[in-house]
């Protein structure tokens, strides 16, 4: 059982700022800024790829909500939401968790954007397979 | 009007990943990564903190078939899924839109992650904004 299917049932402690029957939301103890807040579904899923469309709703539905309470109470001028899927991509708990984190002075997430320039010849493979990748379970 | 928005009502074209009555996904023409997404709500809208809660639902519900679909086409061993909201946190167009960016060897999100404590003599002010702000609106 991963600490957040533990924080979940209530036998580790929180602080709770939302909850619904699909949702919760808790203050991350260790923040990136004030008010640095986790939002996790209460389906027990490791990955977002697998999370079911009921949850992404649910989870979707309150970020705004949550982002609105983040930056009223850290005083943050702008915000970023950002999930982390899998090892290689930085998650370190194996629950799906949205980071909420305000932009205060120069506390928040740091990011390096590097980008590239997408390939005219390979757009037409990529598209290929990702439609075929919705198609086989939208 | 947007470059998304222009996108949206099809004055300027895009590589269509996904399409529904609420939410289009597109190629990110300078893209972190193969494959890397663009996934937006269809209604105008600036800025996370603004959404309606019926566009974040449809947005949440769609991200776990588009973080698959990327990581199909890219060959990932994982998935960033962010939104910058607001200037300060690296927003550059102003309508929302959530970055599915696949981790592909070394490409992909580079962020750093500089963690604090959260002060326990802190958590019952941040709470009580949070709770204060989120319902006032849900």
């Amino acid at each position: 059982m991963t600490l957040f299917a533990k924080i979940i049932t209530g036998e580790i402690p929180c602080h709770r700022v939302y909850d619904d029957a699909h949702v919760l939301a808790f203050l991350d103890i260790n923040p990136l800024s004030r008010a640095h807040t986790l939002v996790i579904p209460k389906e027990r899923c490791a990955s977002l790829r697998d999370l079911s469309d009921d949850a992404g709703a649910a989870i979707g539905r309150v970020l705004p909500r949550i982002v609105r309470a983040a930056m009223a109470a850290s005083g943050g001028t702008g915000c970023n939401v950002l999930c982390n899927d899998g090892a290689d991509a930085g998650q370190e708990v194996m629950h799906v968790h949205f980071h909420v984190i305000p932009r205060v002075g120069d506390h928040g997430l740091r990011r390096t954007w590097r980008p590239g320039r997408l390939d005219p010849e390979d757009v037409a493979e990529i598209l290929d397979v990702m439609h075929q990748s919705m198609a086989r379970i939208g």
